[in-house]
């Protein structure tokens, strides 16, 4: 990656889109470092995305950002410091209209340099504006920031945001089977631990880091890359609960059967309503601990890391945290440097000990592609993960960023409380 | 409290009963050292709680504590180290064989000192045995250890593990009120977060300690203190989304409506069954959300912070864990000194700055008793909790025991991977 060669022209604006992360923030304090650096003049925010920018909802980050110690807790402060949303550009041809509204506005601002946070979906923002600015001679720079707890992008080793979900899965996890093991006289008990992840089952397989010498770890672990077998789990269930007092089983929310049904659709597949004759809808983990109950007479509860397992800063990895700031850091780089429609990458140099490098790709090998699991890594007839997965994974969720708190709580920086002027 | 002056007669052993917390291991620590410290020759302890002490399940702990470090690890470490029981002694009459056999395996072993960790069922063990005692002049003295996240035993300013499970509630709460406000330009999204307490708030009224200048906190919290009233509940949230774009709720698990049925049992009121013939029953805020969701046509979504909420030592509050260690120490010192059949208790002498003391109550006061949250700190209509709840409770989450860790995940002591011999 070059340092910046060319001179600043305009001013540049970042926004954060899709579902937040612990890191987002760190991402977008390096955009404002570099920026800072660079000797941009004006550094703008998008409030909630494009779909805000759309509305002419810009934030003056100077504002915001005067000392080191404003970065530090911002990188410090999980989900959308900016907000964020989850909004597609239409297509190109017959809706002219937006994309000139979009570079009227950046005209308006001065604006030069157009960063964008994001995951696959988002990608697809960079792709379509910088498309468009190639076909009709615009001048502004277009970079993509990688993020994701997904860690579903193509191209990159991995995704910021995904470490320290994992990390958070990996703690969590362990604390679970520590409490499930404490009962054990008297009958087994099943947990039932439902991880993100529709399609990929990176985060799920992250629980088995929770396997050290003082744990075993989750006893099956189902991702969404293979079918799911009900009769098939709950006769493992059946053999685990012969032998152990305590189960624990991580599942992904995504769990599809073989008819192409997700499992968490089956409870309301008979179409059932509540007193008030509304649907109601399980999750998956929900589901199955219900199954097992009913198919096995065994004690069974299930839980749901929702949507903490994308905001647990106080979790947050610091390798995650760092490489979050240096690829915002690096797309702000790229950009001043005439580079656009590119997305930064992780490459990994070596494992152990840990290198990595930056590089970047052309957007239109990441938008819209999902990456999965390997099937290599998946093992024990779909039910765990391998090794190579562990050693994949393992370096990510290093170290911690703590938080700032204050009267026993993490504190955060928000769009309210900070302001400046 | 007194120094230890009577001498030391014989051994003593120790049980972990009920609900694990993130800090009740800190008791089992203070014990051990309490009885070091004394020149007690063995320190035993039961296997899965009178449960397992039933069936002569018995573990020396000299096997596994030989270090400081061993007793820091152990501090760290969530859920019960020596396994815990949901176990009800029956009553005397009729069940004399049941106290003869316990008070054979204490002589077998010459054990003089039982001391009881538990909430208010489980001090229930100790009032028996202590009454058994003292009608059959036996020698052996019966010393209960507070201990519930539920913060419902009387007598006792707060209970240990109450403030660790408090602060994980702050944290998350405060984390996830962030996540949600991400969101923002299109429709309101209503967050529904369901906390632990089946008959008293303790738990759920902790959300209000995210409030800061930060976080505006929650913006409802029902506690299981006042009747429910689901109309009134629906009218709030269409005035909040009138208004803002996220809007988060806590809610108690054990809301009741005016004909004394719990919420989380509405959603199955009508009979229905899943495509496999089997009954679902949802939880509280699962059931909320869904009626939000169909009653407003607003976007909703649920949060469990279900058995994490007592099991997350990686946010455990130091003030809890000193305190949780005191009390052992110091039951282990009072049944030394002679002391049987009572409870030790926590006096706050000052709220700000903090000082507590140490006292004990018959255990006849305590048994089977549950506290509530006072009325007086109950506001708006039963939607929030008072500033005078916040003073008494912020004390008690103050502070950090940082796990140890290894390889990015903390690493904790267990019955398998830590006996010496």
């Amino acid at each position: 990656m070059d340092k910046v060669k060319k001179p600043i022209k305009g001013n540049i604006i970042v926004g954060q889109s899709g579902g937040p992360t612990a890191v987002i923030n760190s991402s977008l304090a390096g955009v404002i470092k570099a920026s800072r650096t660079a000797g941009v003049k004006k550094i703008y925010g998008m409030h909630y995305g494009i779909e805000g920018f759309l509305q002419e909802d810009i934030i003056d980050l100077d504002d915001y950002f005067t000392t080191s110690h404003d970065l530090s807790m911002l990188k410090r402060t999980p989900s959308a410091f900016l907000g964020t949303c989850r909004y597609k550009l239409p297509a190109i041809e017959g809706n002219e209209d937006v994309y000139e509204k979009i570079f009227q506005i950046l005209d308006k601002y001065n604006i030069q340099y157009f960063l964008y946070n994001g995951g696959n979906d988002s990608m697809d923002t960079i792709k379509m504006l910088s498309d468009y600015a190639a076909m009709h001679d615009k001048t502004q720079k277009f970079m993509g920031i990688p993020k994701t707890i997904d860690n579903d992008l193509p191209m990159t080793d991995h995704c910021p945001g995904y470490g320290s979900s994992a990390k958070y899965i990996a703690t969590s996890m362990k604390e679970i089977i520590r409490d499930n093991e404490s009962y054990g006289v008297s009958k087994p008990t099943i947990c039932i631990v439902e991880i993100m992840g529709r399609h990929a089952g990176w985060l799920t397989a992250a629980a088995a880091l929770s396997k050290d010498v003082d744990c075993n770890g989750p006893d099956l672990i189902y991702l969404p890359e293979v079918v799911f077998d009900i009769d098939n789990f709950i006769e493992r269930i059946k053999e685990l609960a012969a032998v152990k007092k305590s189960v624990v089983v991580a599942v992904s929310e995504g769990l599809k059967i073989k008819d192409g049904r997700f499992v968490c659709e089956l409870g309301s597949s008979n179409d059932h309503v509540d007193a008030f004759g509304h649907k109601q809808l399980a999750g998956t983990a929900a589901y199955l601990a219900n199954l097992v109950k009913n198919e096995t007479g065994l004690k069974s509860r299930y839980i749901e890391f929702s949507s903490l397992q994308r905001c647990a800063a106080h979790l947050a990895s610091r390798t995650d945290a760092d490489e979050a700031y240096n690829v915002g850091y690096l797309a702000a780089e790229a950009a001043f440097n005439g580079h656009t429609g590119e997305m930064i990458t992780i490459d990994v140099i070596s494992r152990e000990p840990y290198i990595e490098e930056y590089d970047m790709f052309d957007i239109h090998e990441v938008a819209n592609v999902e990456r999965k699991v390997p099937k290599a890594w998946i093992t024990n007839n779909g039910t765990y993960v391998s090794d190579e997965y562990v050693a994949y994974v393992r370096p990510l969720i290093m170290g911690n960023l703590q938080p700032y708190t204050a009267a026993g709580v993490p504190i955060h920086m928000t769009l309210k409380n900070k302001k400046k002027k």
